[in-house]
């Protein structure tokens, strides 16, 4: 859609890989839109997922005792968090992630300074409020694998902490994810298959409802 | 237990922590019982989270798409993984967790490398089986906010992808996790009796029997 500005967190080590095609597809669609894409791509960014002191610049209020926490919140009053942050922070809208741990520091470093504390009940960010969020995950088990009875349970479940506990926690509002499974033991057609779904949502994707992000959508259902 | 060879794994910035004293009076209780204690202090060993190419020594087996998984698999029944997750893997038995992304990117490139592949079944490891696994963690919600009600859901949902996802699937058998709730807000005389219960713990620790580590455990109870 046009006028959109959407920034796309991308945390994989191959361009050849699915993940490297779902990027390369929502890129081409979502420009074609006429939306002003963004791609964050951590791994060929050498992105620090490391939480550290590092991450504020100057003194700190405290420098007997560290906590990362607060530190951190007063840098992010005065803007003094490191310079890869604050170039992240500047970035800004719909998200669309994509795999592993490299992410969640992405997520702890970039989303939690400041976002999720100077906010009127730590749920109602004025900076992210209104804001999407879409995962876009791919997984080596089967969607047989991941259901209530499967192995690996229900793919919602391990959803939890990152869609809920970070993306909600900070103001988002959450797109249902896309997820990709069993693409280890899928065939090249059927890799295909889920590169076209994936840019067939897109064409509709303003128009989707954010899921409902409480624990019946991820327990119950 | 004299014998026994614990390692701690411990993801904390700071020393005077509570995360910190919490590691202190594991090592000298355990210590004490004639437990062999190491402890892997991330920050301090500056570990890194991300799990790149560089993992693996030499030549890759497929120089033209790079597939970590595959990589490392075929690196690690080569012993041809980097050296600081060779010493990691060479330290195991029970483990002693703490905190954030640093230390997923621990489990996910220490854990996952072999172990979740060269088992029958992926769930039967010859190498972890029957070795215990504790969580141990604070957060800065109060135990009220981490209730099935509370804003943050049961604290047992955000225990899933850790402990059930990468501990029990490698293997593991999880003892029941020790959470610190709401060390912000605590006073000091209430973090001293964190401390305490969990030394307190730590005395009778090798009797506990493990969780039964399924969904009911996580969303049921």
């Amino acid at each position: 859609m046009a006028g959109k500005k959407v920034l796309i967190i991308y945390a994989h080590q191959e361009p050849k890989s699915l993940n490297g095609s779902l990027k390369k597809v929502a890129v081409e669609e979502l420009s074609k839109q006429g939306c002003t894409v963004t791609v964050s791509d951590l791994y060929a960014m050498n992105f620090e997922p490391r939480a550290t002191r590092n991450d504020i610049t100057g003194a700190l209020s405290n420098p007997e005792v560290f906590r990362y926490g607060i530190e951190t919140y007063e840098a992010y009053k005065k803007t003094a968090l490191t310079n890869d942050i604050l170039e992240e922070q500047r970035k800004f809208p719909l998200y669309w992630f994509s795999v592993p741990a490299i992410l969640k520091g992405w997520m702890d470093r970039v989303l939690c300074q400041g976002f999720a504390f100077d906010i009127p009940g730590f749920y109602d960010s004025g900076f992210l409020k209104g804001k999407l969020a879409l995962l876009s995950l791919t997984t080596g088990g089967t969607a047989e694998m991941y259901t209530k009875d499967g192995v690996s349970g229900d793919f919602r479940y391990f959803l939890w902490p990152l869609q809920h506990g970070i993306l909600h926690f900070c103001g988002f509002k959450v797109l249902a994810p896309q997820i990709s499974f069993g693409i280890d033991v899928s065939s090249e057609e059927e890799i295909k298959v889920m590169v076209a779904s994936w840019a067939q949502r897109l064409k509709s994707i303003w128009k989707e409802e954010p899921i409902h992000c409480t624990p019946p959508w991820y327990f119950q259902e």
